[in-house]
């Protein structure tokens, strides 16, 4: 077994497109678990938009991170060494890991959360992962679908995209989905059920959006912000709201970026555009993992996870979200 | 007595900034009551911005104008032949009576309101006419300013502004206010019980928002739009209500008018920008007119009206509130 520990710092804030120079990986020595602590090796990295404003230092919802900081992140993994009676060696965990392969809690330090009986690690990272929680609270407590609705979603083939519209779904609403392949627009009404897809690269959205919400727009997701989301305020319904839940169209770009020009038309369809953060959820967490591992069992929630392999790989795959070659969850697999 | 009435008609649809061109005045003869009707004589006629929407026919919450329409407005008058029982010479009514100086209803082809004993017409117009319920909804309603927020009001010193910052006084916050000349600043300051006031025209006001809500904005109420929402947007607090009444300063520009470049920061802060159509209240304006007139009679409340003279100068008057020269409400007064 190696007795090396590899971890990617923070090495520059990125500036236009994240590169590879923007981490420096290091190797450190094995943590050795203390008193009441665990030794976790780190099978799965989870990736995630976000990243980049920690990167930046420009969400200001989390702690900085700065430059020689581990870079944070969500993972899971297996315990290889337990001085805690609570997780047992073989254990499946999960929690804010940082880009390493191995780390030590006592399940405090560093939160541990099981993985549900049940439900595989992949999914797990995804549907009960960060991604899949700023599906459930932001669709179904901002956006707050009814049966009836017409809900459309960008970035709708995502981690969050993907589980966001099978919940307005599942709440009975009309779901429309944007995506930027036909494979991704395939997996949207073939697999998970959405009424229709567009292929945002391919089609005319405006036209497209108006054919297919041809009585407006009561809930709209929002995970790229740019001019989609102003596409998406010209055709919102009486009372629509409009959730902003990402914005990756603008995470790369420099300089003024331009805001929703269309943002007036909140005025005239009396509607709300509401930005919500995940974590503020975190007390409700446990329902939301309840409510997701149940729809995942039933088979009502379907997932997919776009897994690269190897630890050096992880700044690859945070670059790869930006150019939307993933389906559904992005994730880094680090160890078997 | 005259046997002509005087009517302004939408002549053309405005480009830019409003011209008298784009009304036509004519003269018809002076309308007579039927049956149940009464005729009044029109007093005072209230201007607002949201009226280049309707001359536009882009505020599609009302009836489109057509080219040769009788202008749409609200008016105030005295019943100068009576009919009806309910409405005997001499009662004040107010409704939408259209520009025009002379106007016959039978209290529902054009529904009319007496004006509450104790207030004189002017002040009807403002605080319990179109702007006074814009203000009264738009603040209490979707604002929901408490005890201790700090509220923050753009075009503080006209007609809805001056009302929205005095009712979250009343609900306890801090008010900020903001205006364009001196004059209107120590109206805010020394009359109306603002706790400050910044002079847009003159002041570095992202330094000035910065200095007179250190703790950022609870509640940003919206009466102009452009640079200054951009200015809020970037220092909304946790949780933010972002009201938007009116872009007073998008209204008469042409082309393509930038958004909120800034409105990414209602991710960051948990925060919520959201539109109303004052109308859709109809319902309660009866409750909201006790209250403000509650508020008028012990004084709580103050007002302002700017009033030019001559129906012919209507235009005029609507003109005048893009150039902010109006304090308060901005009237026409037709006759005495």
């Amino acid at each position: 077994m190696t007795t090396m520990n590899r971890q990617f710092l923070l090495n520059a804030r990125p500036v236009g497109d994240i590169k590879q120079t923007d981490f420096k990986m290091i190797e450190t020595a094995m943590p050795e678990p203390g008193a009441d602590e665990v030794l976790v090796q780190v099978q799965y990295l989870a990736v995630e938009p976000a990243m980049r404003g920690w990167m930046e230092n420009r969400a200001d919802y989390v702690a900085p991170l700065e430059i020689g900081d581990l870079m944070r992140g969500w993972g899971a993994g297996k315990v290889i060494e337990s001085n805690n009676a609570r997780y047992p060696v073989g254990t499946i965990v999960s929690g804010s890991f940082g880009w390493q392969e191995y780390v030590v809690s006592d399940g405090k330090t560093i939160p541990l959360q099981a993985v549900p009986e049940g439900v595989e690690t992949p999914a797990s990272m995804g549907v009960l992962g960060i991604t899949g929680m700023t599906a459930y609270f932001g669709m179904l407590h901002i956006g707050k679908p009814v049966a009836g609705d017409t809900v459309l979603v960008s970035g709708a083939a995502g981690a969050t995209g993907s589980v966001a519209g099978q919940l307005a779904r599942i709440a009975g609403a009309r779901v429309v989905g944007m995506a930027g392949t036909k494979e991704k627009c395939d997996w949207l009404t073939e697999e998970l059920g959405y009424d229709a897809a567009i292929n945002y690269r391919e089609e005319d959205v405006a036209a497209a959006v108006k054919q297919h919400c041809p009585d407006g727009i009561n809930v709209y997701y929002d995970n790229v912000g740019g001019e989609i989301l102003d596409i998406a305020l010209a055709r919102i319904a009486t009372n629509a709201r409009v959730v902003i839940c990402g914005g990756i169209s603008r995470y790369n770009l420099t300089g003024e970026i331009p805001g929703p020009k269309n943002y007036f038309n909140l005025v005239f369809r009396r509607a709300r555009m509401e930005g919500f953060i995940c974590g503020d959820y975190a007390s409700q967490f446990g329902e939301a993992v309840e409510v997701l591992s149940g729809y995942l069992k039933s088979g009502e929630l379907k997932h997919r996870e776009t897994i690269l392999d190897g630890f050096e790989n992880t700044p690859e795959a945070l670059k790869s979200l930006f150019s939307g070659s993933n389906m559904g969850k992005q994730l880094v697999r680090v160890a078997d």
